[in-house]
């Protein structure tokens, strides 16, 4: 089995991969904006991005280089998402990955990239540029990952890294994922940047083939506000330090990785939704008795997406009528009166109306929790998926109001 | 040519109707929430109603009714929307109806009902009940139009009213309608209600294609949360009292009937657009140079709905991104580098990137304004499209975390 590491994330250990951060100027307030990771020569990459037609050129550029299989190093920065930006935009990702390259004297299309912040402003490149030689000069397999989590960050009010392990015959495998995103997130997928580090040795192909799966089931299941990004990044590398191999030979094996890995996806996922912009709470979206899982999952995400539920959310309003509204208006076709609607234990929806035992004041003693669970049964077929978003409050105005100021 | 009626309102009349107003109960604090319109034998009448499939028992009611063709009588409360109450929401419009009918001694099917407001809650049909005999000795040609106007608001900080009138041979025609609706709006259509009343004489075949065609044009393209309610209902009554045809035998005297239907749509769809809950903007999204009109449609509601983008709005953010990354993921395929975007007159996006000479300053004077136009440019064919919406602020949030308290 896998095990979530518990001890304090100072002593979190990846053998294979050495790191460092630093304030480039990119932000102001020399808040730190840059992180570099150094990877040993055997490290495969695996990557997933946004389906937004409008990518940052970074995107672009780590979409360019999946495909032969090797990554040697990663350049993040924070504060800019260098998006429409155009040849310039380009050119400065790819001065930088070739910057990177010369320092760390491997080849250029072994460097990946990626950049969140506000879209559309020129890339300032000079800054990150600037702060490479020292950069590489500290890179060591010492620094806490908690630094690389918090050089990511934009409007995150906290740092986001998980760890998980497990043995295969005495030899551990460590998958450890740092993340950032609370706002603008969208299944496929978030202003969401999320790098995970393992030392199993997994070829690039089954690699990219896991994190597909994972994502599929934890990021792109987390909606903030339905917003989708220009940026959104999962890059996994596996260093292959550790000893033990991921591949079709040990299916045992493959099993565990895959669940560290989606263990890994999933907990980052909730936390950014829990980190969502003025969040307050955390609901779970859960659709059963779908007659195919992509309707569960259109339902549950028009749920997740509504302002009215999310402000339901946010009053602690047991207003199920603004639930029932939303699945009415998801587009996928029903049977109304086969709907049931649970807000935890507590059934507020039988047969499409007002269950008959439901109380309000059972249905607002749910409402008042941090974290709550609304499970709709579509009472059509087998299929079921699940969604996690956050509430709409006056902190999310606060925060995307002025954002850039 | 059809001309806007700038007199006071206290001064409008539409001959074939009389009608009254009263609290009956439901909302709370004594606040109107009931109004009962009369009307000759021959009045017409048409219909367009929500496209949510979870539906308020008033909206299958006037469905069932809309065939047969004629409207002698309109039956509206605020303050309970009467949906998702079974067969008990169903017993009580019917109840509701066949008293108006009982009352008036007219057909029971031609007497048309609607309801707004908690979605869900047990219909106190008693108290509308008990208010009709005193409401049918009010029925009044003298009464004023805006008490109709008041007695459907829910959250409406404004009642909303407009006329149009022409002439046809020196015979008047009227258009009036009036309409409430604030929040949880959206093509297809809003928790919006719409009545509109003319003197023509206007056969129901004819009444039904213009206003679905006026419906398309102005309140489906009207977003305020991009929630879709229950309760939609638009409906339009043609007394004949004024003596003029509205028929294919004379198309000019047509021409001018759907442009007065039109003109009244679009004016009362602007103005719940500008009294969105919380809105301090009115912002036209004018999508043009798409391949077809419903991808047109598609980007500016995508738009238009965006969170990130209608916060901008509300922090007089030009944060152009935005609006370019919600048009990239509004799932129309397009070639981002011929992507232009303006603020009023002002470019700011240019072949899919930043306008060679955009000035922050210029794009920040237009989104200070109470008005704004953002028009995007695909660059890809010749249709286009149009939607209106608001700014997402804090009123939102406080209006809608406490709705029904």
């Amino acid at each position: 089995m896998t095990i979530l590491e518990t001890s304090p994330p100072e002593t979190w250990k990846v053998p294979g991969f050495r790191f460092a951060t630093t304030a480039c100027g990119i932000k102001a307030n020399q808040r730190t904006d840059l992180l570099l990771v150094a990877m040993d020569p055997a490290t495969s990459v695996a990557g997933v991005f946004t389906r937004n037609q409008v990518v940052a050129a970074p995107v672009t550029l780590c979409r360019q280089r999946l495909s032969q299989g090797q990554g040697r190093a990663l350049i993040v920065n924070s504060g800019n998402a260098n998006v429409a930006n155009g040849p310039q935009g380009m050119q400065a990702a790819l001065a930088l990955t070739r910057t990177v390259a010369q320092h760390l004297a491997i080849p250029e299309e072994t460097v990946f990239i990626a950049s969140t912040g506000v879209i559309g402003e020129h890339f300032p490149v000079d800054r990150p540029l600037a702060a490479l030689p020292e950069l590489t000069r500290n890179l060591s397999d010492q620094t806490p990952w908690l630094q690389a989590a918090q050089a990511i960050m934009t409007t995150d009010a906290h740092p986001k890294l998980v760890m998980e392990h497990f043995h295969v015959e005495d030899q551990p495998v460590h998958v450890l994922g740092i993340a950032k995103g609370a706002g603008m997130i969208h299944p496929n997928m978030a202003t969401m940047l999320s790098f995970i580090f393992t030392d199993a040795i997994v070829p690039h192909s089954i690699l990219q083939r896991l994190l597909t799966h994972a994502v599929n089931h934890t990021f792109n299941r987390a909606i903030v506000d339905g917003d989708t990004s220009t940026n959104d990044t999962v890059l996994t590398f596996a260093s292959g330090q550790g000893g033990v191999t991921i591949d079709a030979t040990n299916p045992t094996t493959m099993t565990l990785f895959a669940a560290a890995l989606e263990s890994v996806c999933g907990r980052l996922a909730r936390m950014i939704v829990a980190d969502g912009e003025g969040a307050t709470k955390f609901v779970t979206i859960e659709v059963t008795g779908a007659t195919t899982r992509a309707e569960a999952r259109t339902i549950a995400a028009t749920v997740a997406k509504s302002p009215l539920v999310k402000t339901a959310f946010a009053g602690s309003d047991p207003n199920w009528g603004r639930i029932l509204a939303a699945v009415g208006y998801a587009g996928v076709p029903l049977q109304v009166d086969r709907i049931d609607i649970f807000l935890d234990q507590v059934q507020i929806v039988a047969g499409g109306i007002r269950a008959p035992g439901y109380q309000e004041a059972d249905g607002a003693a749910v409402m008042a929790q941090k974290e709550i669970t609304v499970r709709i049964n579509l009472g059509m077929g087998r299929e079921q998926d699940t969604v996690w978003t956050c509430d709409l409050t006056h902190g999310y105005i606060t925060i995307n109001a002025d954002y850039r100021s």
